[in-house]
């Protein structure tokens, strides 16, 4: 069991969660929560740091019953441990299992009421190429979201999440992006990070032309835009790009679109909030390609 | 000028920006920064503070043309003053005037980077009697956003913002939604909070069934709802149900709602951010207003 502050380990996932360079560098980050755990692609999982409380209510049977069947899943003889770390086997995948004296899994967490469950888990961005090839091998029209500059995290993981309700098949980041393994980006997504493709990209003006040679239309939010989102046809394949929240799309940018639209304000509202526009366009995607 | 952090005022500032009891007490809350400076309407303005640098830039001709408008507006004489504090009068409306030393200025303010200006608001929310009342005499179809319990302060600006921009008449908020004089709600509107009216209730079930008496729609996006939203009319007047990001509605306050509706959800996602799905409707009854 950990009971140091100054544990290697414990001093690790501080970095991790402080240091999206610490993230990159090791090539991978830290979810937190049950539903983060219960929901995590096996073959990613590295780590699992539980909670002391939490892992007795796991041996007690007062735990969760999806929490503990994953753990189950994983650990295979997991409830029947005395506590000690150990690496337990599932399919030939090894992941590391500690066990945390509460006050140092609180110190560990970066939530304000953790639910005693963090993990480590391999980074899971794609490259542009494998993420187009796999969309288009789906054989459905593409949608995707191009983002440039997102600062907020809050904002990249409430789009993540939204994005997998209405059926994106991928989101294409500038480098300048925030990370998206941000703790708070993370939480925002509410699991969909595991499942929505995305991918970080250093040229986005040459992915934007690469999309255009896939055939796919590329629209931009603009000033510009003179016509009401929702009286495009967004039932081939799309692709909207959306700008940073303080500057909108930067002009070389938005000149690379086949067409602007607006999205129609009432009163003297100047812009929305980045990921309300975003989900906008996607969810009226997602309404056409329904009728 | 202010010099000091143990200055009145700037205690009551900081104790305004943190506390709600105290915003509620007073009767006032704080805002800041120049486009919410700019927007404020007048006979609300109790109190301005400005940073000595950009009081400066006032005077040598270097700041915001919008912002030095507005700032002339209501203290008439003001680039001509010398820095002492003031009571400037315009229309009759007297407003504290005051310069604060920027190392002061840093400490009153929430935000980190602070434009340099800050300001002491009169509350603005009404009566639930005088919001419906108000939005009756427009002689157009209502509609509304009835939230229950939201308690992110992000997501509470985001669908005032959002719902402006889709043309409101109202926000109508049980008493234990979180506080919209909150700062980080009051950025999140970007402005919003002094266009779109809103109110508190103490009994929101009491304001559903009154609502319902003046021939409003009350839609709920509820897991028991089969039909998809978009497939509704909101053309005559309608009111959303949002609920609380963790529960969503109550059963006693869902079972009030006239009609349940979905938001089609695809992938694994189980529900969307309380903000997101409020724009949604309301962009949805805004599209089918306008066709």
């Amino acid at each position: 069991m950990i009971t140091s502050a100054a544990n290697k380990k414990v001093k690790n996932i501080a970095s991790l969660l402080s240091r999206s360079r610490e993230r990159k560098k090791q090539g991978i980050f830290v979810v937190e929560g049950i539903k983060m755990f219960t929901e995590v692609p096996i073959d990613r999982l590295l780590e699992i740091y539980i909670e002391e409380t939490l892992f007795k209510e796991v041996l007690a049977g007062k735990a969760d019953e999806e929490f503990v069947k994953k753990l189950d899943q994983i650990t295979g003889c997991l409830p029947k441990k005395d506590g000690k770390s150990c690496v337990a086997k599932d399919n030939g995948i090894s992941v590391e299992f500690e066990i945390v004296r509460d006050d140092i899994f609180r110190k560990m967490s970066d939530t304000q009421t953790p639910q005693g469950i963090l993990c480590v888990v391999k980074r899971m961005d794609k490259t542009f190429e494998n993420l187009i090839r796999e969309a288009q091998r789906r054989e459905e029209p593409g949608l995707y979201l191009v983002l440039e500059d997102i600062q907020d995290p809050g904002n990249l993981g409430t789009m993540i999440r939204a994005g997998e309700g209405a059926g994106v098949s991928g989101i294409i980041m500038s480098d300048k992006t925030v990370d998206v393994y941000n703790p708070k980006t993370i939480r925002a997504t509410m699991g969909s990070i595991y499942r929505v493709p995305f991918c970080y990209v250093s040229d986005l003006h040459r992915c934007i032309k690469d999309l255009q040679e896939c055939d796919i239309q590329i629209f931009a939010a603009h000033l510009k835009g003179e016509e009401s989102y929702d009286l495009q046809d967004y039932c081939r394949s799309v692709a909207f790009l959306i700008g940073n929240e303080g500057n909108g799309l930067k002009d070389e940018t938005a000149e690379l679109a086949d067409t602007y639209i607006k999205i129609p304000m009432l009163g003297k509202v100047e812009s929305l909030n980045a990921a309300i526009a975003a989900t906008l366009l996607v969810y009226e995607a997602a309404r056409q390609r329904r009728i």
